[in-house]
């Protein structure tokens, strides 16, 4: 049997071991809270395009911002941007004289065409809006929407802003 | 001072202590690992759509996918896709009667116009080729390519295909 000075010492070695072993196990950790947080940006809605001009408030309720793609010219006749809606940010109502295709790149929102139910459109998801009928888009209340659109055929005009979507017609969230 | 029994109690103690806190630290390791693995994929090409039908080898050289987004009509007179090329894959040389309009979402590639030197694309990169005019667009070979395409005014037509982008043709790699 060992004396207990020897077993004295090797309690310190043991606690000196305890301690690096925790101080080992906490820098693991602060790593893994530092992926943590990386991985939860990852959550968040997703940016393929610089995030451009804020649209005017006359236009937009809540903050949506406009990058344009491609302007329009006579040769191609299409013009194609990216609006980022933050949560709760929407469009005005709206019409296209040659209608509009969205591309939703990321996030979550809706879409809604006058006297119909509103859409929930998700990343991956495609809204086809036809010529001269009006609709509206924006971000949930929740998450951003990251979307792309397209407008062809703009020989016969872009787009006719509308009145704002109230609270109230914005408060209406689609079932499911 | 406490009997050499008391302190053997203790080491047993302090023994299995250190084996909790190794074995706390053995699953946040593990857990960073998994993360880090998450995290080393969002390194590679993402993708926003499913990956499609593979395009056929008379119009593609290597495996290039394709998803259809909005299909032509006579209402917006647009052809919408998204094309996937694995590394080293790309489109035969073509031509679109109306033009098109690339939006790169993700990875790295190539655009090259009959005549021009190669251009590389990469996400957030938007390329026009205008009307009747040869060309060919595809993956870099070492990193996929995601890419949308509009195509405009399609009343005047889709794509004429040419012959397939040579090995050698393909292999001038852009500097810078």
């Amino acid at each position: 049997m060992q004396s207990p000075i020897s077993n004295t010492v090797k309690n310190r070695y043991a606690m000196k071991r305890q301690l690096f072993i925790l101080a080992v196990a906490c820098v693991i950790g602060a790593g893994c809270n530092e992926k943590k947080n990386v991985m939860d940006d990852s959550k968040e809605v997703q940016a393929i395009f610089p995030k451009g001009d804020k649209g005017p408030a006359e236009n937009f309720t809540g903050n949506a911002y406009n990058y344009s793609l491609v302007n329009n010219d006579s040769v191609y006749n299409t013009v194609v941007g990216n609006v980022y809606f933050e949560p709760g940010a929407r469009s005005n109502w709206h019409t296209h004289p040659s209608g509009q295709i969205l591309i939703i790149t990321d996030g979550v929102g809706y879409h809604q065409i006058k006297g119909e139910p509103m859409q929930t459109i998700r990343k991956g998801d495609v809204v086809k809006c036809p010529p001269n009928v009006e609709h509206w888009h924006g971000a949930s209340a929740d998450t951003g929407l990251q979307q792309l659109y397209i407008v062809p055929n703009t020989e016969k005009g872009v787009v006719n802003w509308l009145q704002a979507v109230t609270d109230e017609e914005y408060s209406i969230v689609p079932k499911g």
